[in-house]
């Protein structure tokens, strides 16, 4: 029985409280947060604390607040020899100043409160300081899901920049096709198939095999026709990402 | 019975000339295509021919050739009174310079022939220049599909645009996100659940309001941190993405 204590409230923190609630091997002792209104619900499946002086005793502190915070409210986790992670996708191991043991629990997924997640599809990017407590997190991880990683906190920083790209800004591509599509009354939902099947692709084959479209095939009369559709923003995207797909068959 | 002849043989071709052998009420008569021997393998399932003089007679005539071409291929369906149509995202029906009937078949959808297309999930969009030949593309659509869309030439040059978008542009996100992994030897495959959400999650929420990360948290750091990370190009695109997020927040 591995025992936890849940740092911050947020999007993450609030799917893990599930997960680990219903984990077998998994003593949810403790969710801390700021506001104690936020958490009060979580009465009647554990202890919840707005101080974080009254932090329970446990095996794994898991802080999950915002980027910018985990410095700080590591540092007041005071007399406590556990080990001390944190979920970020861009934040180093070393930026925990806790004084004891360091890891990190990274759910590599989007979440949202309202949206359900199944663990059992996310990957879990792990790290810790010796072999010993990157096997505690596995142990730890493989309660809740299935797939885990080793991702050291330079490769973690990276992997975040590459999700900002393939989950921030290919939702900011539906967006536009979204408005697009709206402005014309045509029904979002014609692109769905579309949208489903580019992301099913890549699965099997790479990127760059995927690529079809008027840049791949340098349709210059297409492009053009294209551009004049557009207002001055989605004109400025759709002229840098075609010169950026142009380029890449150059190579 | 509605008898078809396809004139070209790309990508989309190659897989109607598929779907229509296999249909109960299509009969496939005869596919063109200007070099003779890409289609020679079909003639166990139907007449092939390489001369546009020779075409038979047929209810419908499916141009799938290049956008440039169909102005010129349609021209030079002589004698027939049969409706023409085009499966073009981009062209306008107009541009069919045949002397009889016109309209647009047009699968809205990637298509490379390696990979097998499922037509039942595949929107038809269909124009026509009155209700009948509506309806004849219509039950044409329905006999390898299911779902038809009634989209305009306007309606549909505006969609092509939006696909690009959401298919072309996605896959290039998803091709810098390749990159960044392979260069620090991060598996893609731990992105590959996120791709998947990301493109779900837009299925039941419009993607603005889906949007996550630090361009819409307007968190500057991560962001900072994150340009530093990246090559010249991918910079570039990093910026005027995050921005154009940004935009959309101040709305």
């Amino acid at each position: 029985m591995i025992s936890v204590v849940i740092i911050g409230y947020g999007n993450v923190a609030h799917h893990l409280v599930k997960a680990f609630h219903k984990a077998k091997n998994v003593h949810l002792k403790q969710v801390y947060a700021r506001s104690i209104e936020t958490i009060e619900h979580l009465k009647p499946i554990t202890s919840v604390t707005n101080s974080l002086e009254l932090l329970a005793e446990a095996d794994v502190y898991i802080i999950s607040v915002t980027d910018d915070a985990i410095t700080k409210v590591s540092s007041q986790i005071i007399g406590k020899n556990s080990l001390v992670v944190h979920t970020s996708g861009s934040v180093g191991m070393n930026q925990l100043k806790n004084s004891g043991r360091k890891g990190v629990f990274y759910p590599l997924q989007s979440f949202s409160k309202a949206k359900e997640v199944d663990f059992a599809t996310i990957p879990f990017c792990l790290e810790a300081e010796n072999d010993k407590d990157f096997q505690l997190l596995e142990a730890l991880a493989k309660a809740i899901g299935e797939k885990v990683y080793h991702i050291t906190s330079l490769q973690r920083k990276q992997l975040h920049v590459a999700a900002v790209f393939v989950n921030n800004f290919v939702n900011h591509m539906y967006k536009i096709g979204y408005d697009i599509c709206n402005q014309h009354n045509v029904p979002f939902e014609v692109l769905h198939p579309l949208i489903e099947e580019t992301s099913r692709k890549i699965q099997h084959i790479s990127p760059d095999k995927a690529q079809t479209g008027p840049a791949k095939r340098n349709d210059v009369l297409t492009i053009e026709n294209h551009l004049k559709m557009l207002n001055e923003e989605q004109k400025n995207i759709y002229k840098i990402l075609t010169n950026s797909i142009k380029n890449g068959e150059k190579l």
